[in-house]
Parts: structure tokens; sequence; C-alpha cells
């Protein structure tokens, strides 16, 4: 097929997607032809929906179609605690987790002045907006790469002065994880974080 | 997010793509939402376009958006063999291969009388059709299976009366496959199938 056939041009229009190559977006095109064309244009219809409706959260900056999101809008959840995550898929990862009932603010990403991402970019005023609503802890729950923990250091000096307290999840071995499987800085994480018993 | 919400509607949505599972699924849609809502936008509207556009080409039943598919279109390939394939991605690999420069039928399956795919459902007449026109050799690339040999078995019947005549790829071992870890059936395929040197 040349370059103009619509097969092609869907092909390659599925490759914008994470992890899909050549091969993959070819199968995925030619299963939607052969077997699903309902699949495929329910697919189309609400990808083209959710590319203009979505935006983000006034509150939390979360992924949603509405002017404030879903989690923001519960008022079942506990007010006092204010869960930051960088990105929208971390707070589905806790939610799935079903072990906290507070808030989330979303920087969608975090600090990284490289790459041009400061303050501004991962919404430090909103941030500090959301700490004065009834909040008294916000625990961060950004990563523990470099930029992570520059961002966790960054906001902790931000909130601390608001008589917010801040603190940090813990790190240490995975549930399950073999000890001799553990990479050093996970290692000396869990050591430095050990409790009393 | 509850099951109403789009975001949760597009994740589902995307299930319908082989290999996607609901893991994968979520990494797209916050991959497209955070990084990449031109591509989303590209994606959705090529989709609804090839979902409605895209038929079967007259001649040769491959997937095409034109009546007549542009390798059948195509003058310069070898008027007088006919290569038989199960599916379009089977056109594609030969095509690929830069091996091959006739003309193809694509059978869209192959025999298979349990799933109720008969004659019929596979383009016996199209194809006897075809063969009428300039075609001295009919290629059969179909596929090893039971179903596969079935179909190359009936098409081998009801092709040969036309005075037309009917071959089969080869099977055997891979290039560069090693004998000790190809399969029983290859190696007895291979086995049948030694050329006298």
């Amino acid at each position: 097929m040349s370059d103009s056939s619509l097969i092609t041009q869907l092909t390659d229009a599925f490759r914008c997607l994470p992890g899909v190559g050549p091969k993959t977006a070819q199968r995925m095109v030619l299963h939607l032809l052969e077997r699903d064309r309902d699949g495929g244009r329910r697919l189309a219809s609400k990808l083209a929906l959710a590319m203009e409706a979505v935006g983000n959260c006034e509150s939390c900056r979360n992924l949603t179609e509405a002017t404030v999101c879903e989690i923001c809008c519960d008022p079942r959840r506990e007010a006092r605690t204010l869960c930051v995550v960088e990105t929208p898929a971390d707070v589905l990862a806790i939610e799935h987790s079903g072990s906290y009932r507070g808030y989330y603010f979303v920087l969608m990403g975090c600090l990284s002045p490289i790459d041009g991402i400061g303050p501004a970019e991962i919404g430090i005023d909103a941030l500090l907006k959301r700490c004065q609503k009834s909040i008294e802890e916000v625990i961060l729950a950004v990563g523990s790469t470099i930029e992570g923990e520059a961002t966790a250091h960054y906001i902790s000096e931000v909130v601390k002065p608001l008589g917010v307290q801040v603190s940090r999840i813990a790190h240490g071995i995975p549930l399950g994880g073999e000890l001799e499987f553990v990479d050093g800085g996970t290692l000396s994480h869990a050591l430095q974080g050990r409790k009393i018993l």
C-alpha cells in the first residue's frame, strides 16, 4: 500500500501511542478493520471527545472533563490531608490501593530547571491556595529521583510557613521483596527509616 | 474516577485493540491527554474515516478504500501469477519481502465448517472468476494449520479443472534456524521437501 492510502495513514497515526511501533500499529489497524469496526468507531468518537473536553481540575490540577474533578467535589473525603503527586497515574494508583481517603494535588511533573519547569509550571500558587482550605497535613508522594527530591524539598519549604505539617511517604523494601535483589539506594533508605519495635 | 467519566470511557474503548489490557489502556489515555493531544486528534479522525471508508477490493478482496486496490490496478505487475493468502497482513509481509511481482487474492480467513466458514465466505466464486483473467499459476500461500491444508486442498481441486497450474509455497527450516530448536512438523516437511543437488 502506498503512503497515501488511508490504511497507511491510520497505521502512522497509531504510532503516537506509547509502546506502539510499526508492527503493532499494523496489527491494530488490521484487527479493527477485519474484526471490530464497532470498537474502532467507539474508540474514534471517545478519543475525539476526550481530546477536546478533558482539561485540568481547577482545584487539584488532575485531568477531568468537569471544572472541578470528582474527588475534589466529594464531601465525604477526609478534609485535613492533601496528598501531592506528580501525575494523574499516581492518583489512580493510590486510589486503587484504597489506603487513602483525603484529597490530592497533582503537580503534572516535577521541578526541573534544565527543562524549563519551575514553580509556576508545577502550580505552586494553586497548591498554596489549596493548603489554606482546611488542610492540616501535606503528604508528599513524589518520586525519589533527584528532581522528585528537589520538588519535595521546595514544597516543604514553602508550605511549612503556612503552619501546615509536611510529611513524605516512606521508602523501603517492597512487600515480598527479596533483600538480596533490592538496589543499594532503596536499602539505604530502608535502614535509615527503620522503626524501633 | 467513576465509570461514567470520559477518561474511564476512553480507557475502556482502547481495550478493543489487540494486546491492550487495563494498564496499557490507562497508559495510552494519560499519554495522549498529558503529552500528545494533536496525535490523539489525528488518530481519532483517521480512525473514524477508515472505519467507514475502507472496504474490500472487488478484484482481490484485500482491504482498500478504493473500489479496486492499488496492486490490482498496477499494470506493471506480472499478470500470469496469482498468490492466494489468508489475510491482508500476509499480502503486506510478501510485498515487504520484495520477492513477488504478481497479483494477490485474499481469502479473509480459511475454510472452517465448525465456525460456519465455507467456500462462499472465503470468496471461491470471486477466485474462480479472477483465475479466468490471464492467470496461468495459482500459488497457495495459506498457513499449514489443519484449516489451511484443507483450504489449500479445496482450492487446488476447484482451480485445476480451469487448466491453471496450482503450487504451494515451501515449508521447511527458516533461514538461520537452528535444527535442534525446530519443531517436529517443520522438520518432517523439510525432509519430505528435500532437493537433490
